[in-house]
């Protein structure tokens, strides 16, 4: 394992702690734990942008702490501190930091790209600025558009997780179109991630260009694991959004690694299925049953 | 003309000013004039960000008030606001608000896109929070993914352009590949763009979600325009990358409205090109220029 390949990051992460398990953190405050909203009384701000930041600030520090037994990595999803304008982008960029502090792997969930001096600054602006881990890329643009990122995962250490086939119902609007060669959108898609990876290699054969497969499509994301040997995975739609981990086994490689899934909200607002216990220990219960889900799904203990 | 469509205000926009002419605001601190540069010595900042932070400031309204005359909208480009971290993000931000006081239309170029429940919380960062009357949008997500931006368009006056065919080169990858219908896959996004615009016709004809078509493909552009009646197009990748007015003439429609055409660069940096004038001479001379040449491809006038 070289320390500056993400793949060989990745890996050793899942293996640290025995658990496959991304957390997102998708702040939204009407769905904040009462004691957080009522540490923090409305006349005390300037404005409603302010106070909502002072409780995602304390919801996801707390949060972060409580989970570091559980989850190898956090997924910030950056829309949601967007939505308070820069003040909340300031926030995304300390939670990047304090997340990496605690030794978690940070995916910036940005879904950027662009023409190719654009997607430079996005790829400055979230791998070398706020400095995450590994970004979650848009491939529409094509090849040119993503190589800033593909290059910081050749020469950074970092890594990139290209969408290919997305958790949401509308995928099938694009991603899913039939091409003339027979293939889908996505599958295509699929394959020039494989390309783009080819010099990212760590040391245990998986790339530092990774596959973002939503877990509402287990069995598509099967068939795309048989087919990309060494792309990592990268699997959202757990939990709130219905998949389960049992449907996810096929998902995992032979030795039980490769991808990793994320549940934001069913972990974040745990609290609200789990009544009469504080709210971080509902959060580090349901992380803690997903991780055990997930690694017997993968063929890794019982 | 209701005020609050967007068609309807881009449409008196174009007839108000004359002008095609959107100025992309793609601020990059190697190209600024050494006249800002110099006004902001290194020694009187903490680092190179702030010092970076207060050149853009500077030199963006500066060319803000300069360029009122000759523009009808500014495209601010906010990855090269995002290079800056949370300080460069409020920059934007107030770049968003100055442009609009100074009675530009501005068009966020954001490119976001996610599954439904955060595309509400992009929609709600760029066209509520920074404020933009427009913003780009990438398709991939497919329709339930840009909904949240689609609804501004219907109930808030907002506008939307989405990706159909990019200026780039590596556009062909995805957006050229042949469908099994025997269409490509931007023209099968075009399709989508027409129908996702339906309810959002403003009393011109034109809808308020509009196309991002390259200026570098000007037959596909001037085939596509042919199609999609009522489609505005926000045209980028004229001037630095190549493209110019003549080769243009098809993508307008036959009132020679329609299309809105962006540059940045050869704009923001036209004193490089244009020695012994001062550089905000040289911007508004590289925009006049554009802004006839563009009128008369568009068959208003000499």
């Amino acid at each position: 394992m070289t320390a500056d390949n993400f793949a060989d990051r990745l890996l050793a992460a899942i293996e640290g702690k025995q658990s496959h398990v991304v957390v997102g953190l998708d702040p939204d405050f009407a769905l904040l734990p009462s004691e957080i909203r009522d540490a923090h009384p409305r006349a005390q701000y300037a404005g409603d942008d302010e106070m909502h930041e002072a409780c995602y600030r304390e919801f996801l520090t707390a949060l972060l702490d409580a989970l570091t037994g559980e989850a190898m990595a956090v997924k910030p999803q950056i829309a949601y501190f967007e939505a308070l304008g820069s003040r909340g982008y300031a926030l995304y960029e300390d939670v990047v930091t304090m997340a990496k502090d605690m030794g978690y792997l940070v995916i910036g969930d940005v879904k950027r790209g662009d023409i190719g001096s654009t997607a430079e600054a996005y790829a400055r602006a979230h791998l070398d600025v706020a400095g995450a881990d590994a970004v979650t890329v848009n491939p529409y643009f094509g090849a040119d558009g993503l190589e800033p990122f593909l290059r910081r995962t050749r020469e950074s250490g970092k890594g990139v997780f290209v969408l290919v086939k997305t958790s949401n119902a509308g995928s099938a609007d694009i991603q899913d179109l039939e091409l003339s060669s027979g293939e889908t959108v996505y599958r295509r898609v699929a394959g020039l991630v494989e390309y783009w990876g080819r010099e990212s290699e760590g040391s245990r054969g998986y790339r530092s260009v990774g596959a973002v497969i939503g877990a509402t499509y287990p069995a598509q994301g099967a068939e795309l694991r048989a087919r990309m040997a060494g792309v990592p995975f990268l699997v959202p739609g757990y939990g709130a959004q219905g998949a389960k981990a049992t449907e996810l086994s096929g998902l995992f490689d032979e030795d039980g690694t490769g991808t990793v899934v994320n549940s934001a909200r069913a972990i974040l607002y745990a609290y609200r299925k789990r009544p009469g216990i504080h709210w971080l220990d509902a959060a580090r219960l349901e992380a803690q049953e997903m991780r055990s889900a997930l690694w017997r799904a993968a063929g890794r203990g019982r």
